[in-house]
């Protein structure tokens, strides 16, 4: 895997404790974005973080017995009480996530930081915040999006994050069967630098690879951006390790198995509610010999939304796949802008402030990426090929797919210059069968746009199609705006309204973001009030003291 | 899908009641495997089932008042209390159960039989189940070979056998997404006919699948001949209906979500014990319209099996792939009997009665199938072909594949023949990790030559792999010996040994046959105390009292 995101290219990681990276892989808002959204009435209006030593916290409550106890079982130097700690910790990286921190307020921050060395340490802990009734918040990246890292805090019970950072080997490898053992604390770039030192690769990389972990990709289901090749998170998995308050719980014994429910499939997507994921057993496969990234054009969304059902439905996905539709190709976030060359698509700029792509008849921007063995690769990209040409797509110049995979990791960066800029961008995802994506799509669209518009924040909902399946595939919608004075709120608004027109058209509430507290208020339309009881009663069996991430996942 | 079975062949399907198929689809052991079964030592002697009105059935218990109240749900035409239905109900068909049906021994036969005519109607059976505390056992195809229609049978308690046959509608098809809704009580054989009246099929076709539902498949996790291809049944799965005794429960708004744990995973595999399959939304594909099937000779076991993974490794599965170890391709069953022709493997015999194929140096027989698309099949099949061929396979005769495939469905015929001789013939499977499959294989075959070789029962144990994963495979042992004294004592033994050896090997204790009662012992070790925890919390929040399927899966 060559790793091409920012922060790779600048030495330290570290990000900032308010954004996305480390500092030195920032950049101001380019030009050409900065025009762009002038003409569309997005006002740009400067807004620096506070300095850290202005971050409001409230103050740490976590008792001096529990403190020593839980260093006696992780050792002192891993029980972190100081504020820049517990400020790292504090909430995850959705867009009101970052404007809170950047105002300074971390209200939401955990009382103490624990780094546990292994799965037998994380046993004890949890053992212990049962009995004392702490609060414990599995922490992996920190990369949520959905509020997954900010429980409910029951009054006087001190919340401790628990950071799995320690919990970073790769464990054995099993090349015949292909499959290898990844600490839950693993971050994206560090598991496939450890495999590539035995030639091999888990190809899972979603955006936010540079700084999730093993652990949280398997926590929240997360689906990469080559999903369409290498599969979902969730489909990697083949075994897991987990610690929970009631003991130790390891699954898989074989790729499938009829011995009841697939409760591998239960701890997937179990939002560290039922307990902490300390290792995952993951297929790998060996290192890509051939990397080819495309780039096309096709007349319009609705086309290509057909094409890419047609190579889903017949067996001939590409590794990674993504049709950007007319205002995300005019918005430029499908063909990232390259370093000292012109924007790719700053567009004739007619828009009005709701639809960027009014009036425009480019085409759509499609993206098509294969990795493998060489003649395979190849093969499978001239019968793409053939099948979006047959359609009406017309090949881009040879630097398309080039840009597009440069710039992969590129969007939350992106969203720190905007933020510098006073200007407000969010994602959001769905995802949903074939026959129901058309009007998914223009049913959330007309929300995210009738709710902001309404406010009169001048919004740009972009939405791209990726991770393909058979039967269908996943809206992933991007919307820039102005802040307004109450940027949190209006965008709870218009999220409400996109989730809300989200069940209506028979979509999932997320395919790969999860719940956490922000989509909660959907999971019953989704799951269904059995489902949630079912939750429920899992979570009392596995951790009744209700000490794991309260109010995540489960109410 | 071409239908091959036998049934199929004959006009009416109605199964004889103390076996498997047609009484006309019936044939005696062919002289060649008699001969050969005579020559390891297989004594035969001739053993008919008792008439029907010899058949020793307990007093049905059901109260008049409880068989009023269903007839008032479901209509006093279907609800049967008379022997016949009680005894096509009684128990699977596992070869345990065949022996005790044929003895006359129908101990275990409900009480009562019901035929609801939906989801509706089973929702109100499951609450006057509840309310009268009558045990409700969901009744498919009545194939189970694990114990699944045995629960356990609470003093006092009337057991009902609740039979989905009018559950047998094709619903809504949805040629875009590529899904249809499909009734639980359809059999293999109708819903593929249904499917073909829209140019569509399922593709799942497993042993059972002449009389297996489409209920049964979900709720024990089936996996069919050409899993390699089409995918298990659970992958296939992409929505559920369920009855519980609590209320509805539908899942399945998208391919994939992020929602929290896929809950439609903890429905399949539930043998009936959390609610009633009432419909699965399911993905279909177009009929095929190509189909190959090969015949191959591998020099060994171990050489086929590496061959198997590099092919699954390298993501060329056939869609049917199948390798008989030395003893099952001396054996026949690799290549069953033409009509009128030769046997195709009778071999040289110099078995011991432990090993059939001791001193043989025939190599191994490999099935590969192909169904799909015309070029596709072909270029798939070539390069498989590629593959085997460089690996020192060796292509036999071109009817070897078309060979196999007409016999596809004959093993539980050929077994009630067998059994008509007095000999025993029993099947299991397991499944691993590529890495642990030969230890695995070692490890079984040598707990079941032990344990029936110490009862004087001269067994011969045959293997195939078939289920191919990127990881790992399934290993299918057929087992055919004397009856001796005590058959089903002495398969207890076996059954016994073999679960312990696929435990101690690392192996599941089922790949897709399921749980029932016979595989509790080891769904500890296979699922963790604090798995078995999980099922029991989700049984008392579906069922809470208890009518399901009582210690069928969950203790």
């Amino acid at each position: 895997m060559t790793s091409t995101g920012q922060a790779r290219r600048t030495g330290s990681t570290e990000p900032v404790w308010w954004g996305w990276g480390p500092a030195s892989a920032h950049e101001p808002l380019p030009d050409e974005v900065r025009g762009l959204l002038a003409r569309l009435g997005i006002p740009a209006r400067p807004t620096a973080p506070v300095p850290l030593d202005q971050v409001r916290l409230p103050p740490a409550r976590l008792p001096v017995v529990a403190r020593e106890a839980l260093a006696t079982i992780v050792g002192s130097g891993h029980v972190h009480t100081h504020d820049e700690a517990r400020i790292r910790h504090c909430r995850g990286r959705s867009t009101t996530d970052l404007l809170r921190l950047r105002a300074g307020d971390a209200g939401a921050a955990p009382d103490a930081v624990v780094l546990p060395a292994d799965h037998d340490e994380v046993l004890a802990v949890l053992r212990l915040a049962s009995r004392e009734r702490i609060v414990v918040v599995p922490f992996g990246g920190g990369t949520s999006v959905v509020g997954g890292l900010e429980p409910a805090r029951p009054a006087e019970r001190p919340v401790v994050a628990l950071d799995l950072a320690r919990l970073d080997a790769l464990g054995r490898v099993d090349r015949e069967s292909g499959t290898a053992e990844l600490g839950a604390g693993l971050r994206g770039p560090r598991a496939e630098a450890l495999l590539a030192e035995h030639g091999l690769s888990l190809g899972h990389v979603p955006q936010s690879w540079e700084y999730a972990t093993i652990g949280g990709f398997a926590a929240t289901r997360s689906s990469g951006q080559a999903s369409a090749g290498y599969g979902r998170f969730d489909e990697l998995v083949v075994g897991l390790r987990v610690a929970t308050p009631v003991g130790s719980w390891e699954l898989g014994r074989a790729p499938a198995s009829a011995a009841g429910p697939d409760l591998r499939e239960l701890l997937l997507g179990s939002e560290g509610a039922f307990g902490v994921i300390t290792q995952v057993v993951a297929r790998v496969r060996p290192l890509p010999a051939r990397r080819i990234f495309e780039g096309w054009s096709v007349p319009d969304f609705a086309t290509g939304t057909r094409l890419l059902r047609t190579l889903a439905a017949g067996d001939l996905r590409p590794t990674v796949c993504r049709l950007s539709d007319e205002t995300e190709t005019v918005g430029g976030l499908a063909r990232p802008p390259r370093p000292g060359g012109p924007a790719a698509a700053t567009g004739s700029g007619s828009g009005t402030g709701t639809d960027l792509a009014d009036g425009l008849t480019g085409g759509c921007h499609l993206v098509t990426g294969y990795e493998g063995a060489a003649p395979a690769v190849e093969r499978r990209a001239a019968e793409v090929a053939g099948v979006l040409l047959a359609g009406g797509a017309r090949r881009l110049d040879a630097a398309a797919g080039p840009d597009w995979e440069r710039g992969r990791f590129r969007a939350p960066y992106l969203r720190d210059a905007l933020l510098d800029q006073g200007i407000f961008a969010e994602t959001l995802e769905t995802a949903g069968f074939w026959a129901t994506l058309p009007a998914l799509y223009a049913g959330v669209r007309a929300a995210l746009i009738g709710s902001l518009g309404a406010a009169q924040l001048s919004p740009v909902v972009m939405c791209h199609i990726s991770h393909l399946y058979a039967t269908g595939a996943s809206l992933y919608f991007t919307v820039v705006c102005a802040q307004g004075v109450d940027p949190i709120g209006s965008w709870r608004a218009a999220k409400t309204a996109a989730g809300d027109a989200i069940v209506a058209a028979g979509g999932t509430i997320t395919h790969h973001h999860a719940v956490g507290t922000e989509h909660r208020p959907w999971l019953d339309a989704e799951i269904g009030g059995l489902g949630v009881d079912v939750l429920r009663a899992v979570k009392r069996t596995l951790d009744p003291a209700g000490i794991l991430n309260p109010g995540i996942l489960v109410a």
